[in-house]
């Protein structure tokens, strides 16, 4: 990493090498989102990826790498391009967002996304692993897939005439879900269980889920307040992170150059 | 700029060249939109911003550099880091959208923020230049400063017992957005007037506006829209600009390497 020419105006106390700057030349730290369709559409009307875009407006960048229909088998192809090991800053944080494809059940109509569960693990580590090496002070943290509304999901492929073969089921879905989490465990990263947390909620089925698998802006607003609780344990508190320029309150009118020195 | 190991996969009969992969190692070009707190504000619920990066999903990053409170005299203290001459791809398209600060009028509350509108026009010139310098390929789009709805305006900043003075006039604004189309025709790029666009609506004053000067998300959906439909015309259609990698669709699932070759 080199230091920017505003490094200056940086504050030291931060964990993070906030002053670091990447060589795309712009001066703010990056929050990627890895995962599939439920990333991909994060900046849809209501989306968890835009909300958190806003939460860290002038402190960081959200990049959204969401993969619609990948599972974690997919995501190994892209990883290294995603996630180069040279030549640019690291993301301050990362999400890792797969399993609602890999849950897909064989012998159903999307079983060409499935994937073992026990390989989804193994994947999951692999990606985890080769984020770590591109960057040991980056915020790796993992989500379960969310919940599946078998009926709902029924609907929304075969429509009301519905042939009862759900190419998900919620259980399996946990099955991945409980992986995800003894894997974060197992390598000591946060993991947000967004399986768990969306169904403490009477009526998740369809207050969170638009197609039984998908999010309501409900559903997005979960998983947004859930990524920033967890970034925020991790150290990565919106208020406390610089701008990268002034605010524009500091600027003097008659004078803003000195504001800018 | 150096071509990506995945330059292959992209088909070559697009006018920009998509295969080239900056040296942040993300493959997908880069929208940036440059302007003041109704760019910053442009991912909130509704937002324009927000929803250009879905416009774009997985074709383009939208990067926000939206500085609240700057204007054009400000905006010049930052564009040299924010669109650095060297060491990386230059974005695709940006849209420049100042003036709504600029014409902040003198002996009122915002005066520190106000710029004379011939100094605007030249910093606007200013900000142009030195984006061209920075690529002759980028789609470089002004929009002017949308409309003012004083009595909204006031009521905001004064509460219901407003002094009457407003610190911003729309017949001000319109003055500016005036000089930013002059300064559009004489250098031969694309402008949005949002000033005219929104009056062309009845009760724009607040269907559009919150707070007489910032956008309602009805008020994002017309800067959306008008921003699509021009950067539609200069070459930008997100459905012929191809994927940074292949559709899922497009993965054998049991030969899935064949895909990423």
């Amino acid at each position: 990493m080199r230091l920017g020419p505003r490094a200056e105006i940086f504050p030291s106390f931060l964990r993070y090498d906030f002053r670091a700057v990447g060589s795309q030349g712009l001066v703010r730290p990056r929050v990627v989102l890895f995962g599939d369709s439920i990333t991909e559409q994060s900046f849809r009307p209501g989306g968890w990826g835009a909300a958190l875009a806003d939460t860290y407006s002038r402190k960081a960048d959200v990049v959204v790498r969401g993969y619609g229909g990948y599972n974690t088998r997919w995501a190994l192809f892209l990883i290294q391009h995603v996630f180069p090991l040279d030549g640019t800053a690291p993301p301050l944080a990362t999400t890792i967002f797969f399993g609602a494809n890999d849950a897909a059940l064989l012998g159903r109509t999307s079983e060409r996304q499935h994937v073992p569960v026990s390989e989804y693990k193994e994947n999951l580590k692999r990606i985890v692993t080769l984020m770590q090496d591109c960057s040991n002070s980056m915020v790796i943290m993992l989500i379960t897939p969310p919940p599946i509304d078998e009926e709902g999901r029924e609907r929304s492929l075969y429509g009301e005439n519905a042939r009862k073969l759900p190419e998900r089921t919620n259980e399996m879905a946990g099955v991945y879900a409980g992986q995800c989490i003894e894997l974060a465990r197992e390598m000591h990263i946060p993991c947000v269980n967004i399986w768990s947390k969306m169904q403490e909620t009477e009526g998740w089925q369809t207050l969170y889920l638009s197609d039984g698998l998908h999010l309501t802006p409900e559903g997005n607003d979960v998983v947004h307040k859930e990524v920033v609780k967890t970034l925020r344990n991790a150290g990565l508190k919106s208020e406390e992170m610089p701008y990268d320029f002034p605010h524009h309150s500091k600027i003097d009118g008659s004078c803003p150059d000195k504001a800018f020195q």
